[in-house]
């Protein structure tokens, strides 16, 4: 059987489970105190991070890297177009979200708030939480800007960039972080995306401690 | 003209600069004071961040994405091989190194050590220093064990998994924080990767207020 080792509010692995939803791949799901460390699940992978996923019994690791190898073994519905220059800019808007994103806003609010409360490492820094509160602002703009241009984020078609932007920023909404209000090109993108069959797994996440806001699930947000 | 904005102790820099040499791109190169986010850089980059390649009236960022772009329009040599899964392996070490090893090694020593100075951000944290000083043995030993299985990190041919983590290594070569004695292994890849041509550039590099020391350019070191 298939099996992704996962926790439910990592963006990485909500990357690599839409991609898996979108490709028809049914994995069984299966949560991973990865932050203990336990010598079984370095054996998986030695990075000690999730997700990794065993697919017809080879274990893969690296959220991109997985998504990249999913795409090429399953082609259908293709996530990262054919043409170079698309390509490009579907892995430079990846690694935006994947990198800067995640380090100025995702790291900042969703581990301060909910990871280092569900791993006991300690409370959250109240500089980091503003930070992220006050950079996130400027990453939706930049959303905006290039949704003004492009009815997905790296073109005309739905790209694994949008699913990695959508797999930080749902992650955030879980927590009530995002202003849907601030531009309605992102909501309406967010809003079309979130309607995804693929998406319906993400929104009966449950975190103990941690109950969802009741818009979270709602499609008509 | 090509042209690259970098500064040289980046390994995401380094990393462009040895893809293009393999692949005898010329560029000329501009050393870019990225903190310093003047107006003209943000708008050749809203990242902020180098590398920034200039291609063909093309304006490219984000490390990772930049390369696969050039292994895709420029072929020869194949630095991502064709196979689906060595593809994989490929991505998943490039990762391996611009995430992990940049998280827990590069950022602890180069950074503290050298970017804090040069960009007048304070004085080196101790216990990073100590964290990235012992975090290193371990990636050896993980290089060291990939390379008793395989000619090059991922496989039988030199990829950008290995320029992706000479990149990481010659950085920290440049001030001293690899022992090169801990695995022969890992001594005679690194001889093998630093004698090709596209790594002379590196070499020359000179950072003011940070001499290199003498066996850093020493290809029998």
């Amino acid at each position: 059987m298939n099996r992704l080792y996962h926790v439910p509010l990592s963006p990485f692995c909500r990357k690599v489970r839409l991609t898996l939803s979108e490709k028809r791949i049914e994995v069984e799901l299966v949560e991973e105190r990865f932050w203990e460390q336990s010598p079984e699940f370095l054996r998986r992978n030695p990075a000690g991070k999730v997700p990794v996923l065993r697919l017809d019994n080879k274990l893969l690791s690296e959220s991109q890297a997985i998504c990249e190898y999913l795409d090429e073994t399953h082609p259908q519905p293709q996530l990262i177009p054919r043409d170079i220059e698309k390509r490009y800019e579907v892995r430079r808007l990846c690694a935006w979200f994947d990198d800067k994103f995640h380090h100025e806003v995702t790291s900042k609010l969703l581990y301060e708030r909910v990871n280092k409360k569900i791993t006991k490492a300690g409370y959250p820094d109240s500089r980091n939480v503003k930070s992220g509160s006050s950079r996130i602002k400027y990453h939706l703009d930049y959303l905006a800007w290039l949704l003004d241009q492009r009815r997905w984020l790296a073109g005309d078609m739905m790209t694994l960039a949008d699913i990695t932007a959508a797999a930080h920023l749902s992650c955030l909404d879980y927590i009530s972080d995002v202003d849907w209000n601030r531009h309605a090109v992102i909501k309406d993108w967010y809003a079309k995306i979130k309607s995804r069959p693929s998406f319906r797994a993400l929104l009966a996440d449950q975190v103990p401690g941690f109950p969802p806001p009741p818009h979270y699930a709602d499609l008509d947000f």
